[in-house]
């Protein structure tokens, strides 16, 4: 039992956040109260704004407050003529991150999964399509996740890509950097054979 | 760069709860904004209502939105004529978890600390001493942390009761249950030779 019937409810809500356990929940309520009620107040505001003001990029369907993102209204990155499909917003972090790749991207939100009733629609790729005939992209990059159903959806969207005469690659999956080829599981080792490059 | 500044503002303010850092605020984020928008709303209602009423008890001085908690108030356990001393709202959980006290507490929040100009008034001895004076309390139980700040602190409230006449206890420190003897520190093991119990 809580003293405080405030303090339970805080509790009780800091667990719709990922990886938050009870025992997590309790000692960031705590340490709120204890030591700082207004990094708490800011968090709440901060929350608020980003779940009513977040929605997505009318282009790539990544998250923004604005119609069109950052991204997509960056003259130089218009001008690369590079298109990289992710699944999921996060996905765009970690490309970012790597400094890479200096193109635009489509979000799919998920991918196709027929069983969930997830199709071609519900993944936005009627709007691929329309920006596929009317921009003037020379490559489309498949980042999607190298699972079952991320491999299904790149296939679908390559084939769409074939349609419109446009290049689309599929990113590399082989043996990580700095991993050891002991630990790595047949897979990744039969994909890694499979995708080998010639050394010139 | 993200490319929405109030997801980028929101992920910087995750950063303020305990244990999360840059990799983890950024999935907490975007968990909300894909999967738990109504979650993450009434996540932000309830840090709202919590840091803004939440205070302390007038008695005990443990987190309350009411003027006196409801451990202070539950007429049984004012008959017990037990009080036990914590340093912390969060050590209260841990001991009414185990549901084997059933007396009032009072909560130092902190320890003696003069150093950091932490003294008797800044951790409510003045209060206590009146609860003392003004409740009949048979036994005072020292549930402060067997730190060097947390025994000191004990050993000064112990004074504290003897001028007041007041049976006085700390609780006991030894080898935690299930625990090996061989992996134990030595000033733990010395603890538990100083604290054995004779054997009827």
């Amino acid at each position: 039992m809580q003293s405080s019937p405030l303090l339970e409810h805080l509790i009780e809500n800091l667990r719709c956040l990922p990886g938050v356990g009870p025992k997590s929940a309790q000692r960031m309520a705590y340490h709120l109260l204890q030591r700082n009620r207004s990094g708490g107040m800011n968090l709440a505001r901060a929350l608020t704004e980003a779940m009513s003001k977040i929605g997505h990029c009318s282009q790539c369907r990544d998250f923004t407050e604005e119609e069109v993102c950052n991204i997509c209204n960056n003259p130089r990155r218009q001008n690369s003529g590079l298109l990289c499909v992710v699944e999921m917003p996060a996905d765009i972090q970690a490309i970012e991150q790597t400094g890479q790749f200096s193109g635009r991207y489509f979000v799919l939100m998920g991918h196709l999964s027929p069983l969930d009733g997830i199709g071609p629609r519900e993944i936005g790729l009627d709007l691929l399509q329309k920006r596929l005939v009317e921009e003037s992209f020379h490559e489309v990059i498949l980042a999607t996740n190298p699972t079952v159903e991320g491999d299904a959806t790149a296939n679908y969207i390559a084939e769409i890509c074939h349609l419109h005469n446009i290049k689309v690659s599929r990113i590399a999956h082989g043996i990580p950097v700095g991993g050891e080829l002991e630990t790595v599981d047949g897979t990744t080792l039969t994909h890694s054979f499979l995708g080998r490059r010639q050394i010139d």
